[in-house]
């Protein structure tokens, strides 16, 4: 691709370049352009048909937006932005630097900067901020003819077209209809006969993650979204909410691996705000460990006198972190996903005591061979002491990786910062005591 | 809903229930089910419409659908089966005990056995078994009038009807339209000078997550999928993508809490299967943590002349742990987004070592504030023994957890095997063998 590109540019054939960068998909000129020089960029660009330049520019992320902008006379400028969709405006608007968004509102028409303003009002993450304001609507005493005829001339794009929404005078929604009901129906049917008046609807409050949820569950193109009186203000689209779901489990990820979460990408994320995105949790574990080491200092005389006992810490803390982490990460996906619900705490906790019992028996029993083949027949206090550990420590863990991520859906938290970190460093804490504890007792230290 | 229908039933007044019942999207109906008694549930299924009726079959999980099946009569099995896609009928094959599978094979037309067998055949996590066989095919010589006659006639569905494809008559695929081409249109254009050559394809053994990746990408609502000869045998449509984006999505968190991931739902899985899908990292990773144990034990004599270094272990160990296990997330994530590829391992190593450098700084300076304020000023050799050992230790982490993950990749495995839990039992024993060793150097015990 890059290499027929530059061959066409060197040779100045630039109407076969036109050509061809019609075949090209919008969504391959990112990575065109991050391989291409500036210069040459800037040529392809310039050359694309306006509508296909509005499409390729919604494809950049911000930061190649941005310098992009910086090379645009305010005559391009305001032939992108005229081009753009409302929510993809409002997009670019949020993430630029205040002297690109003074630039680009100079170019904005004054009657769309009423819908601007109003889509940069809602509240961050909810499905005001992620809906379009383009779509179909039709009125219910229009046949089947009249709406074809509305839609051709309403104009078309893949992002609105396949559902039709049925509006009264005051543009209260009152049905919905898939352009599949326009195709199969008679062209002198009434809408309000074809129309299904059962419509799932959103708000433009409620939260963007939940609507996304939606789409996986009843297989939507478009949910409609309504304000307080009922009114339809926009449609969310398959594609916004597919990338909801994806930066939220993105986030997911991130917060359970104790990173703050970052809306930029890896490379375009500097050193700096790399180091602070994880310092505040790293900081805050690590003074959580100093009880851990705080406890160990209460049982020096144990482990001075046997200091075999130090040896098997690190086991059962790894062992500890690993088994609350396995629960945690299960109980956290069961929210996100919605099969486990607040009501479910004790069948899953019940569920999870089941399996830690016998994962820690397992374990001890793996560990216990392992003492005698190592140490010989002769240590079997210290494979009771491990062993029991063991098995409490399993136990323990596995609550309390149920029971932290609940209490945080509880108290309205993301139950995603219960995740392993934290719940290792408890663990760990606890899994010391009960150890030095039955060490204690059993060899009467 | 579940008060009115039981109110309905109860009454007797069926023909209110199906009216009621018509409204209620397909989605809802298995909580619906789940809330109400069997008998109940099977009444209300029975009084569904055909069409409905299979809708909602294909929405339940498949533990649902077994007992179903056992209460519905031969007859009634084959109208629900007639119903289904193809790709549904096969997931319902493939998940089937083998005595419900011959009832419902036998319900099955013989012409649609060959399609399920084929399809049946594709191995697992491919195009191939994600694919709907059903979709519009045209002709280039056909007119848009011609086009929307056949549309009518295949009878649409919302899985299929949004994008139609050309086919030569030899069935290669040559063209792609929209519906929305077709109705901009002039009734009298031909095919041929519509469509879009250019079409974005793939094949049937392609890989379904690299399948559902480029739904996200390029914004489709319907992939076509194509044999060696570039016929097209089938279309991939979005909401099975979200799925499959979902399905890799837990996989990816399960595996990187060290559990064998798992297509069941959580409180399906029993007890013994849960333990069984926990244990076997449990005890590898249990038994590598055994080389840090060893490590402890040759500082015996270092560790009794001087016990407070014990009580440093675990914040050395948690510290490390949490390091990596963010990095190894961060690039796991990027690979499985394609931001991060393997020619990109110097740059993000050199990227990590440096914040590695300003978080380790960092967390040996909070650390010795806290040693002086915890022990007093003259424990100045332990801060610098624990200070430069947290410096040493986080870079060692946040480069295995860059290192591993591109290391798995490089050899072709999954790179979310490296995630936290193996790279916390390495970083362990590295991180309490350099620091006893800095400790015997610098106390000089």
């Amino acid at each position: 691709m890059k290499e027929k590109i530059l061959k066409l540019i060197n040779e100045q054939k630039l109407n076969d370049l036109k050509k061809y960068l019609e075949t090209i998909n919008s969504a391959d000129f990112p990575s065109l352009f991050e391989e291409l020089e500036e210069d040459k960029s800037l040529i392809v660009y310039r050359i694309l048909p306006k509508e296909k330049a509005a499409e390729v520019f919604a494809e950049l992320d911000s930061y190649m937006q941005e310098r992009l902008i910086n090379y645009l006379t305010d005559t391009e400028l305001k032939s992108v932005v005229d081009e753009l969709f409302f929510d993809d405006e409002v997009d670019l608007i949020e993430e630029m630097p205040s002297n690109v968004v003074k630039r680009i509102l100079k170019t904005v028409k004054p009657e769309d900067r009423k819908v601007i303003n109003e889509l940069l009002a809602y509240p961050n993450d909810t499905a005001g901020t992620i809906m379009t304001t383009e779509f179909i609507d039709l009125k219910e005493n229009m046949t089947v003819e009249d709406s074809f005829a509305k839609i051709r001339e309403i104009g078309l794009d893949k992002e609105t077209i396949y559902t039709c929404y049925v509006l009264t005078v005051d543009r209260k929604l009152i049905g919905v209809l898939n352009v599949k009901d326009l195709l199969i129906a008679e062209p002198s049917n009434l809408i309000k006969d074809i129309m299904n008046p059962n419509v799932i609807t959103v708000s433009t409050l409620d939260d963007q993650e939940e609507v996304a949820k939606m789409f996986d569950k009843y297989n939507f193109m478009a949910l409609p979204v309504v304000d307080k009186e009922q009114r339809l203000v926009g449609i969310v689209t398959i594609d916004d909410a597919i990338d909801v779901l994806q930066e939220e489990v993105q986030e997911d990820f991130e917060k359970m691996a104790a990173v703050i979460p970052n809306d930029e990408s890896y490379f375009k994320t500097s050193v700096f705000k790399h180091a602070r995105n994880r310092i505040v949790w790293l900081i805050l574990l690590m003074l959580t460990s100093i009880i851990t080491g705080g406890i160990l200092d209460n049982y020096e005389n144990a482990f001075v006198s046997l200091p075999i006992l130090v040896s098997f810490v690190p086991l059962l803390m790894d062992t500890g972190g690993n088994c609350g982490s396995q629960t945690s990460t299960l109980v956290i996906r069961g929210f996100s996903q919605d099969e486990i619900k607040l009501k479910d705490f004790f069948r899953v906790w019940w569920k999870e005591i089941r399996v830690a019992v016998l994962v820690g028996i397992i374990l001890a029993i793996v560990n216990t061979f392992r003492i005698f083949i190592q140490y010989g027949f002769d240590q079997s206090k210290l494979a009771i002491v491990v062993g029991l550990t063991l098995i409490l420590v399993v136990i323990l863990a596995k609550s309390l990786g149920c029971i932290l991520p609940m209490l945080a859906k509880k108290l309205k938290l993301d139950p995603a910062i219960m995740a392993s970190p934290l719940i290792t460093t408890i663990v760990d804490s606890c899994s010391v005591y009960v150890y030095f504890q039955l060490a204690v007792l059993i060899f009467g230290l």
